[in-house]
C-alpha cells in the first residue's frame, strides 16, 4: 500500500467483482449477466448516432433518458434519476441518506458492495442476520436509520412480496429505505416502485445490466420522490457533472422503449431458470427459491464443484464464508450453455 | 432540502457547470469543448464494435485503453488509470490522497471542483491567491499535504513551465502533488508526465474531452507511479468496479491511436486562439496570456457583454466573483464561430 495513501483509503475493503475474461471460450455463468443480446433497437440507435457531436459535453441530467425510463415504468420524470451504473447510483444514496448515521440496517448475505459503500461513507452499518432458511424477516427491520436491501436478495435469489416491503418502509419513516431492484424484472412479486408515490422514504434502484442486455454500457437509475431525487443530484454534482455519456444515454432510452424484446427475453430466461432448477434438483443439487436471473444451488463440495466447472471453462461464483461455502451462485445463460453446465456437473 | 438528507450532503456546495443548451442554433463557447469532431477513428471503432457483447460487463480496468495511452505518451502501461471522465479521476485521487488533511494547497483561482471534492472527502484546503499578475508562485507551494494545480490553470489559460512544475513536487515529497493537465495539449509548456518516473509523489491527470474531441464519451485518465495508480484502483473498486463502458473504452483508443488527426485539430486550435486573442486586444479587449483552448478576456463591463452575447445565442462563462467579474471565458470555436463572436463584441 503506498505511503501517500489516505487513511481513508486505506480502510476500504474494495468489492471483488467476478472475473471477467477478455479472451473467447468461456461459459459465463459467473456475474449474472444477460445470456441475450440487447434489443435491435440499441444497434439502431448508436448506428444512427451523430458520432461528431461527441465533441460536445452529454446532457448532465440525462433528460431524454429520464423521460423514457418514466414512460417504461410508468412515473412522472421528476421521480426518476439515472447515472452510470446502480453501483454509482447506490453509492450516491450512500453518501446522500446513510452518511453518518449509525444504525444502517442491512441482510448479512446480500450485495457485497453494500458494506463497502458504508465504509466509504462512514455509515455505521447494523448487520441482520438471515433467517435459517435464508429469508429476510420484515419485521426485525424496524426503527434503522437507514436500511438497504436488494428484492429479489443476491445470491440467493429470494423475493419479498410487496406488502413485506411496505411493512419494512412504514416501520422505518424516519429514514430512508432503499430497495436494490437489480433483478425484479425475473420476478413474480411487484415491484416497490408501485409504493412510490405513497411513501416519502422509499427509493428504488435499478440497472440496464440484467433485464435489458446492457451491463457493458452501464447505466443504472433510481425511482424515488423528487426531495430524494434532489439529494442523488447533489451528490452527483458534487462528484461529476456528467456521469452518463452520450451514447450510453442514447442506447438504453433505445433498449428500454422495446417493451416486447424486453418481455420476449426475461421470460425466456425465467423459464430456463425453472427447468435448470429443476434438473439441478434432480442431479441431488436443490436451488432455493430463486425469482432472480441466476440460482443460489446447494452443493456439499461446492469448491471442487466450483474448481471441476473451472477446469471446464464453465465460471460460476463461489464464495468462502459461512452460510455460502456450501453453494454456487450460477447465473441462468442459454439454454445450450445450460446443457452444457448440467452434462458438466452430472459428470462431477 | 429533502429531511432524509445526511449531514455530509447538507454541508456540499455543488459544482455548477456550464449550460448544455440541447436545443441547435447556439454558438457553445462556454465549456472549453473541441469545435471540431472526434477523430474518424471514433467512428470506425463504434461502427465495427460488436453490439451484442453489450450485454457483458466491460474490462474494469480498461486494459487495452490503458495501453493505448501508455503507447501515446509514451510511458510504461502500469503508470495509467482510466475512468468515467477526468472529474471521476480527480475525485479518487481527492479520496484517495487528501482525504482527512488539513493542508491541501490550491490556486484561489482554479477549476471550481476542486474545493468540492475537498468537501466530499473532508480534505482541509488552504487557498493559495495568485499574484496579481494572475500566475501562480510556485516558491509558496510548499510543506503542504497535499498540491493541486491544473496546468495550464483555469480559467485563466496561463502555464506553468516544467522546471517550476518540479520545483513544486521537490518541496511537497512527502505529499501527493497533482497536476490536473486537461488543457495541457494546446500548451507550448512540456508535460508533467514527463516528471512521473522521477517523482513517486506526483501525479498528472488528464482528459480525452478537450483535445481529443470527446466531451461526450466521458473518458479521463491519471499517470503516475503503480502506488499511485494502486491507489486510485482501491478508490475505484469501493465505488464502481467499471467504471468506464465498452463503446467509450474502444472509442478513446482509437482517438489516442491517431496522432496526426489530433496533431492537426490542436494547431489549429492554437493557431485560433492567437488570431483572436490578438483582434479582441485591437477591439480593446485584452486577453490573459492562454496556453489553453480559451481566451480569459478583461472586459471592464463583462457582464453586460455575457448579456448581449447570449442574446445573440453566443455562450460565453462569467463568474460574479472578486477578480473574475472583468473577465469572460470564452472558448475557441471554429474560425467562423470566431467570425461571428468578434462581429458581435465589435457591436457591442
Amino acid at each position: 500500500m503506498s505511503n501517500y495513501l489516505s487513511e481513508k483509503a486505506r480502510g476500504l475493503i474494495p468489492y471483488v467483482a467476478g472475473i471477467q475474461p477478455q479472451e473467447p471460450g468461456w461459459i459465463k455463468l459467473n456475474t449474472n449477466e444477460n445470456p441475450y443480446p440487447p434489443s435491435p433497437r440499441v444497434l439502431e440507435a448508436i448506428s444512427r448516432a451523430d458520432i461528431g457531436r461527441l465533441r460536445l459535453y452529454p446532457d448532465g441530467d440525462s433528460n431524454t433518458l429520464c423521460q423514457q425510463i418514466a414512460t417504461h415504468l410508468p412515473i412522472p420524470a421528476e421521480y426518476v434519476f439515472a447515472a452510470n451504473s446502480s453501483d454509482e447510483v447506490l453509492a450516491f444514496a450512500f453518501g446522500g441518506f446513510f452518511s453518518g448515521k449509525a444504525n444502517v440496517m442491512t441482510p448479512d448475505i446480500s450485495y457485497g458492495f453494500y458494506p463497502v459503500w458504508a465504509e466509504m461513507y462512514d455509515a455505521g452499518t447494523n448487520i441482520m442476520p438471515l433467517r435459517a432458511d435464508y429469508t429476510i424477516d420484515p419485521h426485525a427491520y424496524k426503527g434503522a436509520d437507514g436500511v438497504i436491501l436488494a428484492n429479489p436478495n443476491a445470491p440467493t435469489g429470494i423475493a419479498l412480496s410487496l406488502d413485506k416491503i411496505e411493512t419494512i418502509i412504514r416501520q422505518n419513516q424516519d429514514s430512508v429505505v432503499i430497495i436494490d431492484e437489480a433483478y425484479i424484472d425475473f420476478a413474480a412479486v411487484e415491484s416497490a416502485v408501485n409504493l412510490v408515490e405513497t411513501y416519502e422514504n422509499l427509493l428504488v434502484i435499478r440497472t440496464f445490466s440484467k433485464s435489458h442486455s446492457l451491463a457493458g454500457l452501464r447505466v443504472g437509475y433510481a425511482v424515488g420522490q423528487p426531495h430524494l431525487i434532489d439529494g442523488l443530484q447533489r451528490m452527483k454534482n458534487a462528484f461529476n457533472s456528467y456521469p452518463l455519456d452520450m451514447l450510453a444515454q442514447m442506447a438504453a432510452a433505445a433498449a428500454i422503449s422495446d417493451r416486447a424484446y424486453w418481455d420476449e427475453t426475461r421470460s425466456r430466461i425465467i423459464q430456463t431458470r425453472e427447468q435448470t432448477s429443476y434438473r439441478l434438483c434432480e442431479l441431488g443439487y436443490p436451488s432455493l427459491p430463486s425469482q432472480a436471473n441466476f440460482l443460489f444451488v446447494r452443493a456439499e463440495r461446492a469448491k471442487a464443484l466450483y474448481d471441476f466447472l473451472l477446469e471446464h471453462k464453465i465460471l460460476v461464483r463461489y464464495w468462502s464464508k459461512s452460510r455460502l461455502d456450501q453453494f454456487l451462485r450460477v447465473t441462468m445463460g442459454t439454454d445450450e450453455e445450460m446443457e452444457a453446465f448440467l452434462s458438466c456437473v452430472k459428470q462431477f
